[in-house]
């Protein structure tokens, strides 16, 4: 049926996955559209930009896994194509991931997380925390031991923004700033999109709108819910401790807390809670995220407090994205990333592209259709399967 | 001397002392204009707006205590007066001062304050930790006992901000937004202020600049030196715990926080430290702030954090202002108020008004005359009296 559309496609949402794919889309001879009232805004902009399959493994969610290590290993060509589309850094980096454990509670994790990945034929480095502060001298007397794993990597998540616009606009994506407010339909196919100033007639429609997706065609009403996270961007001062040049994760005390290098700083995050569309930073995220950072990394405490922010992950109800057709013919869907939007936008670009040409996605991405049997028998939305995400996830309230 | 001033006055900074010594010398039929490349920023816009000179009392400064005693007694008529002149609310609010102790240390310190205050004829209240929270029920367990002081005040400092503004506006002060670079004599008398755009001629000029003012005129050199302070806002959020009524100064483990209420929720400060003409927030900084202010408050945990920032407190070799006449004919100051800005500003605008009539200044402000002879020894510029300042002055370095 994807076949059959036309040579038009609309995008809602212009965050990391609406931007690549239309970029994707835009490359091979389609007419691109993309409506956001605020393009590069919303959870892209919050991110804190890890590229970490390996680091965000945990028994039970094994797909994700292999999604997430199919997506790493294209990101380096990925970005080298992106840098060159659009004469400026994609900012990737490319120097790993340390994970950062602190009580014996947080070891045992860890360690639980090793045998895990050493199961599957990918195993992890442990270390000691000697053996950690001699990579990156700044942890703190606090880090008892953790993993190394060189091939979980990071991206600066507002230079990787600013080179897809610049990458789709020269492609001849066209913008228009407006909130699409309904996908519509005949029954059988799509027919265009509502949106405040009126209706603008499609027969192929991405919805990439992020945690906004579920509400804009009945298909995915309650697969898509919003789940908040705080962040912290933290500039280096004078005379301050250098930031790492690696991703920092830790547990500390059971609580998941990640440091991701920038140019000038690091992004310190995040906290995870699901409390609809709010979008307030809270005195007690922001208090349990420098409390945790700091054990972590005591030299923060002289660098600069420049931004705290909010943004709304889509997660859906197996965690697992939503990418490919769902519904009334014409209908395609990219959401429900999660904590993975960066990383999987250019896996899901290349599969959207796929469907678009009416190939085969790629294997890695099957287990992400939206139209999988294990979501159809839902009756409200769920909520995070917390027993398998345990060492990555918070308890659904906020955090004390 | 200041008799023959001309009719013109030039006001160098519009924060809340330049604002209300323009208003008051506009008000007696001077020509007034004010310098200021930002209006109501500054160190007046980050305050935390407390009126508070009894839980401000030490041993040894105790000239500081009968001019904020006299100037807090002037702040209602004060407010009715600048509501009534601008048409709006002067941000004025009269519930009252409490002070919260933790630790037995705290307790003793503020056991030292009180006795203090008797011996000065000053009694206060003293409060266990439970008749503290008859009083201001959100104050947590770890309040363990207090002072009721309901004669210190506060004000929202944004609200008398823009009240002054209008008031002087309406009473004929003229604002340029240029910065004032240098205020020029020629040996005897002032003759003018050189700006970014220029030298403007002037034979009256009072330096109202905060932290800015000893580096405008050599009479000021060394006088006036930056104590930065960071601040957080915090709005109340649906379901959290309501604002105290009171402001709420506390100790925690020595380190002093205060919690100011607003209409929409409340300010949380202030650290203090001497690093120079250095306004960032620290991470460090913030991370402390939290940590003490929900020792004594926790509900501010599900508060929205809604803005961080610094300010730089101009501070005197004293601790006292510095208001008067000083050097050249036709200088006058008005700075060197440290935290007390807004306290201070009523009494010092009436001190400026007599000084500009050739009339003698309020009794309780001649101590701060600048040219005191205890001033005139300085070399170079010197750092607050750590020892007799304890119980609200955190040491020298930024705060741990």
């Amino acid at each position: 049926m994807v076949e059959r559309i036309t040579n038009e496609l609309l995008v809602l949402g212009a965050g990391v996955v609406g931007l690549t794919c239309a970029w994707r889309a835009a490359q091979q001879g389609r007419r691109v559209t993309v409506l956001d009232p605020a393009p590069t805004s919303g959870a892209s902009w919050v991110a804190g930009g890890m590229l970490a399959p390996v680091t965000e493994a945990w028994p039970g969610k094994e797909e994700l896994l292999e999604l997430g290590v199919e997506a790493v290993g294209r990101w380096p060509a990925f970005a080298a194509e992106l840098t060159a589309a659009a004469g400026r850094p994609a900012g990737l980096r490319t120097d790993g991931t340390v994970v950062a454990a602190t009580g014996s509670g947080d070891r045992a994790e860890l360690d639980a997380v090793a045998a895990h990945l050493a199961r599957l034929g990918r195993p992890v480095e442990r270390l000691s925390g000697r053996e950690l502060r001699r990579l990156e001298p700044g942890l703190g007397p606090d880090v008892r031991g953790g993993l190394s794993v060189p091939d979980d990597l990071a991206v600066d998540n507002r230079a990787l923004l600013a080179a897809l616009r610049i990458a789709a606009e020269r492609a001849g994506v066209t913008f228009v700033e407006t909130a699409a407010q309904a996908v519509l339909d005949d029954g059988t196919r799509i027919v265009g999109v509502r949106c405040a100033a009126g209706e603008r007639a499609a027969s192929t429609v991405l919805v990439a709108a992020g945690a906004h997706s579920g509400g804009l065609h009945p298909a995915l009403h309650g697969l898509v819910r919003p789940v908040k996270g705080e962040i912290l961007r933290l500039a280096l001062r004078p005379g301050a401790f250098p930031a790492p040049s690696r991703t920092v994760r830790a547990l500390v005390d059971g609580r998941p807390v990640y440091l991701v290098p920038r140019p000038d700083g690091l992004v310190l995050g995040a906290t995870q809670s699901e409390v609809g569309f709010d979008t307030t930073v809270t005195v007690g995220g922001v208090r349990d995220l420098l409390r945790d950072a700091e054990r972590i990394l005591p030299g923060i405490a002289e660098y600069a407090l420049v931004e705290t922010a909010a943004g709304l992950r889509p997660g859906s109800p197996d965690n697992l994205p939503l990418i490919g057709a769902l519904g009334p013919e014409g209908l395609l869907v990219a959401t429900g990333h999660h904590r993975n939007g960066m990383l999987l936008a250019p896996v899901t670009a290349d599969a959207v592209a796929a469907l678009l040409r009416g190939d085969p996605v790629p294997e890695a991405v099957r287990p992400a259709d939206p139209a999988r049997p294990r979501l159809s028998c839902r009756s409200t939305p769920q909520r995070s399967e917390a027993a398998i995400d345990r060492w990555v996830t918070v308890p659904a309230a906020p955090r004390r």
